[in-house]
Order: C-alpha cells, then structure tokens, then sequence
C-alpha cells in the first residue's frame, strides 16, 4: 500500500466529491436538466473571470482553446506579437504559423519574465502589430508576467489587443478580465478549477469581438460567435462533455463560496511556504523574480540528476511532480500548489523532496525544508 | 421517486462500473501509470474499428473528428461529394465550405438511404471529384447508409477516397473498416461506447494518408498526423481527457470480452425488436427500407403532437428519448438501442410509448406493442 499524491501543475487532483458527482448517470444536454446545470456554470465562469461577458466551454483541452484565440480574432497575414519564454508562450507563435498569421516573438529567457516596456516598445516600433499574445503564468518555467502593466500598454491602443493564456492562471491569482481590460482569457479545466482535462474555455472583450467580426480565418469546431449565439440560450454548438460540466458546476460553488479572494489568498500562502522551504533546504528558485503562484521550479543542486530525483519522488514515496521541459530537462522540478491543495500536500512536497535529494545522492540535512514551510503554514 | 431512463441516441447509459472507474483519482498522463492504459485503448479501438490502423483519441466531440475528417485530407478547393439525407450529413458540407473546399451536394430524402449507384454516377460525371463524405448511420433519420457498396465503388478510383461518419454506427452493426476499404471513420464516445461525450476517433487507411500529405488547410489542436507519431509513443499530443480514456478503457474491455459480433448481435435484435413494436401498435417507421439499428424513428400518428408525446414520455414517466429535427419537429420520436441497452430498455421504450400516445389522445390499444417486443425477445 502506497499513497499516490499527485503535485505536477495539471493535471491536479479533483476533490472526491466532485469525482463522484461526475459519476452520477448521465444526463441528456438538449433536455430541461441540462439547462440550470450549464447556467449555473455560466454566472460562475463570469464571477470566476471577473467578467460580465459570456465564458465560453469548449469540450477540448486548453490548447484548443489557444488555437480560438488565435483563429476567431487574427486574420491570415496579420502580425501579432507573442511573449516566448517557455514551452507555453513558444506555442502561440506555432499556432499563428499554422494559420498563416505573421508571429513576432519577444524571446524571454526561460525563468524571467517578460518586461512591459520592451512589449511598449515593440508596439511602437511597429504599428501594424495587432495583438499581444502571453502567458499570465507560464507552467514550463513557474513564472508570472506582468498582465496588469501589459494590459494598460494595450489598453490604450484601440487596435491592438491583448490575449492571455490564464491556464495556470485562473484560480490561482488576480486576474479580473474587465477590470485590468484584459481582451481575450482562455483557461482549462485541470488546473485550479480542480478537474479532469476535457473542457477549455474562452471569454473576449468587446474591443476582441470587433476583430472576431473581420477574421477571416477559417474554422467550425471552434466557432466562437456560433458559441456564444448558443450559450447564451444555455447551449452549445456540439454535443458538450456533459459530465466535465457536471463537475464544472460543483468546483465553481465550491470557489464562490470560499470566494476568490479566500482562494488566491490560500494559494499565496502555499506558494510562499514552498518556495521559502525550497530555499530553506538550499535549493534555489528557477524563477527567482517572478514567480508564479501556481507552482514552485527548485532548481536541482549541482552534481544531482534532476530527472533522478522526479523517479525517486515517485518510487519511494508515490509522489508526482513535473520535472523540466526542453532546456530544463533535468535541471529543475516543479512542485504544484493551485488547485484543490493544503497545509500538507505542501508539507508532504517538501519532505518528499528532502528525502529524495538524499536518496539521490545528495549532501544535505533533512528537516530545514519542512521547517521553513511550517513556519510559514502554522495558524498562529 | 421518479427513475430516469435515457433511450435517446446519445448521450447514452454509462455502465456504473464504468461511471466509478472513472471517479478514480486522477492520473498524470506524462506518468508510466498513463502509459497501459492508452496502450489498451489503442488496441481496444482497433479491434473496435476491425483495423490495422492506429485509431486517433481526440479530446473533442464527435464534430471534432468531423471536423479533423476534412481539414486533414482535403485542400482548399477540392471538390468532395457528400450525401446530405439528415442533419449530419448536411454537417459535411458545413465543414467543407468553411474551409474553402468544394462541396457537392447529393441530396436524400430525409428517412431514405442513399442508392450507391448514384454516387457512383456522380463520380463518374466529374473525375475531379475527390472524395466521398458519408454516413454510415444518419442518426436525426434513423437510416443506414450502404457502406459496404460505397466502398466498393471507391475502392476501385485510385483518386477517390470514402469517408464514414459512424458516430452512431461503431459498435452498433458490422464495419470493418479494413475489410470493406473504408479510407476514414470518425466516431464518438457517447453512443455505442457508451461512455459521456468528450471523446471523439478517427482512423484512417493508407490511400487516405496520402492525402493527408498534400492536403493543405490549415490545422493544428486537430493534427492527425502528429497525434499519430504521438499515439504510437502511449502520448498525445495535448492533454487527453484522461478521466474518459480510463472509462474508455473499461468499456473497449467489455466489449472484447463480449465479442464485437455479440455485440451487433444483441443491438440488431433490440433494434428488430422495437421496429416491430412500433409497426404492431400501429405505427409507421420513418425509415422503413434502410433502417439503422442504433434507434428506430416512430412516425407519431396524424394528429398527434409529436413535441406533446416527446413531453409526457418525460414528464409522466421520466423517459427521455429524441425528437424529430428540422423537417422532423414533432413529427417523430426516435428511440435509441445502442450500447449499454438490453431487453428491459426497449420494454420500457415501447410500454412508455403507448401509454403516452394515450396521455397524449391517440385512439389505440395498449399492450400490442409490448407483447410484440416480448415475442422477439423471449429467449425461448
């Protein structure tokens, strides 16, 4: 008998609740039933979003949700510029080049986030730029860019507008659609809205639904004004993952009755507890300046196999982490702290993660980890 | 106290074991425990689909893999004909004109299937006619198309290759793709596979492949060519809906252990069981000459309200099942037998039936549905 304790940023372990409520017989989505069920997820999303447009459920995961926000709102040919600094941010540009757009990376290094100014400058450079494109977390590297400071640089040109991959986001720290004049948020299900991967989402501003109206990129499954037309009567286009939605009801009352603001909060307060216990045990953050609160990346000590460690995690003490992606590989693991985690998931990473860097090999005192994390975790 | 019974053609029952599978903590699908259970499903699929081919898991629903079945193989201004006899067929063509192709339309009455000669004169007319897009089971007429004889004739055009839509046709009548020269089908996971919507499949033969190579529409959350070189590594290429792929697991497992035949078997009896039901309570078929067994379409008799019979089916007995569509509003009521369906499912459909009709004024009889269906299903 071995506990298994999922920690990887997504997907992230769904309250048992919820997973037997997704076990309730299914339901038909074109009969009455379905119709409170799917309306009680659209006021969530919204409140969830901080948004009074309509969210869109796509049945997909998050990257189908990515390809929307670039086939409803570019057009073949168009330049828009894309925040590249980690596997996530390196995605928008493959998805533009596939569609025929014109992509204009700003290249970040892996573990730093992007400066508003270079994006200011860029855009002035180059009026004909039509849109940004960035992560609010990017998962490769546990960082956060700047939203808010990106979103006034943007706000302030009405042809250009601004689209954030929130997937790690959302949930996880303030992100308020409408209030910060963020045009274009896209999330997914298995990150903090706590479920399983199959339902993406999307919602626009109304500056985006002036460009969605002269995109001339073709798509159907994807066809967000067609959604929208269907949602807002409290359906959908295709035959949706009727059990995801299910779930998606009971996790969205489950974060509005603790409350957004309780919800970042206790997510701060995980984040800040690893990354202080990670430096605690000597260990030092893969993104140092700005990092996001969705997940920890502790850089693996010199000299110890990275990916060594992630096997050994899960070995010997059933515990999943992500390891590094790319130039990463090996170099870092990410501990994963959004979502449906507490007190002692961070507790049980810490110490799974001092034991396993001494099985690795390496010279170090357990204990000073989980220490740093109690301290910080303890309700005084 | 009220039992819902679900008899539409889709969303159908999930088995409860299947339902609790599913309620099983959540997996990582980057993880060695992800890696025997898409490798089952792969072979499972195959075996469902009587294929060679790796058979693609999308995280979508069926109109994904429809989607996919056009943007992967054609090229902006190919023409393709499709047979429009119903709603999804008519989807074909949708499809097709958003992204640029030609489509040509053979238009079928609505309850009738399409004569194979037909198609082949058309593709004898125009020999720039690429493919042809069908389905094998049209599910808002409850007709089954003649696969096998489509097949044949484009089996013999090297330039020409067949497309099936067996979203309500897989699992429910023999279709061996292999064996019949199908060059692609697409199905979903809400019907005979008895599993919620989220899923969609498509498989594809060698001729289609090459296609697949030239065709250039843009395309990238639906990749079938990189979802392949992924699949045959136990990955894909964005996250899967992991929950359903551990029920699709379960179900591909049942239906092995049954035995595909077994399976047609007892879905052609249920399917001959309510059509005589149905014909002996005094009712035509709206697909009489071609009908499919996935459901049966019940013509409600002159100067009944079909909408009304549809209501108290639900309302009085809490028996959901299909209306009619378009042409067909309220003019039928479609009665599913497809997947996790026996002998009581169809005694209730047609007891329901004819109390309903009843409820709703129709002068009749009760009883002489039902004793029909008992006749054929009495296992002697």
């Amino acid at each position: 008998m071995k506990k298994n304790i999922l920690l990887a940023p997504g997907p992230t372990p769904v309250p048992p609740s919820t997973l037997l409520a997704m076990a309730q017989p299914i339901i038909h989505h074109r009969e009455p039933e379905f119709k409170p069920i799917f309306s009680q997820c659209r006021e969530g999303l919204k409140y969830l979003f901080q948004t009074e447009q309509e969210v869109i459920m796509l049945a997909a995961s998050g990257s189908g949700a990515m390809e929307a926000a670039v086939t409803n709102f570019l057009s073949t040919g168009d330049k828009a510029l894309f925040v590249n600094g980690g596997k996530f941010g390196e995605r928008w540009g493959k998805i533009m080049k596939a569609y025929g757009c014109e992509p204009v990376e700003l290249k970040v290094e892996w573990g730093q986030a992007v400066d508003p100014a270079v994006i200011e400058a860029a855009l002035d450079a180059d009026p004909s730029i039509r849109a940004v494109y960035m992560q609010a977390s990017e998962t490769s590297t546990a960082v956060a860019h700047p939203v808010k400071e990106v979103a006034a640089i943007t706000g302030k040109r009405p042809g250009v507008f601004l689209v954030v991959d929130a997937i790690t986001a959302t949930g996880v720290f303030k992100l308020p659609m409408d209030e910060w004049g963020i045009d274009i948020i896209v999330t997914g299900s298995q990150k903090a809205l706590m479920l399983p991967p199959g339902l993406a989402f999307i919602a626009w501003s109304e500056k985006a639904d002036t460009f969605n109206k002269t995109s001339n990129i073709p798509r159907f499954y994807f066809d967000l004004a067609l959604e929208r037309k269907k949602h807002i009567d409290d359906q959908t286009a295709w035959t949706p993952a009727v059990s995801l939605l299910v779930g998606l009801r009971d996790v969205l009352n489950m974060i509005r009755e603790e409350g957004l603001e309780k919800v970042h909060a206790r997510t701060t307060r995980l984040a800040e507890a690893t990354r202080a216990a990670v430096k605690a045990m000597g260990l030092k953050l893969f993104a140092p300046d700005s990092p996001s609160n969705a997940l920890t990346a502790a850089v693996i000590p010199e000299g110890v196999d990275g990916l060594k460690v992630k096997k050994l995690l899960r070995e010997n003490y059933g515990v999943t982490v992500a390891g590094g992606q790319d130039q990463a590989k090996g170099k870092i693991v990410r501990l994963a702290h959004l979502g449906y985690t507490d007190t002692f998931d961070v507790i049980s990473a810490i110490s799974a993660l001092e034991m396993a860097l001494v099985d690795a090999g390496h010279d170090m005192v357990m204990g000073a980890g989980v220490a740093k994390a109690m301290e910080i975790l303890r309700r005084g």
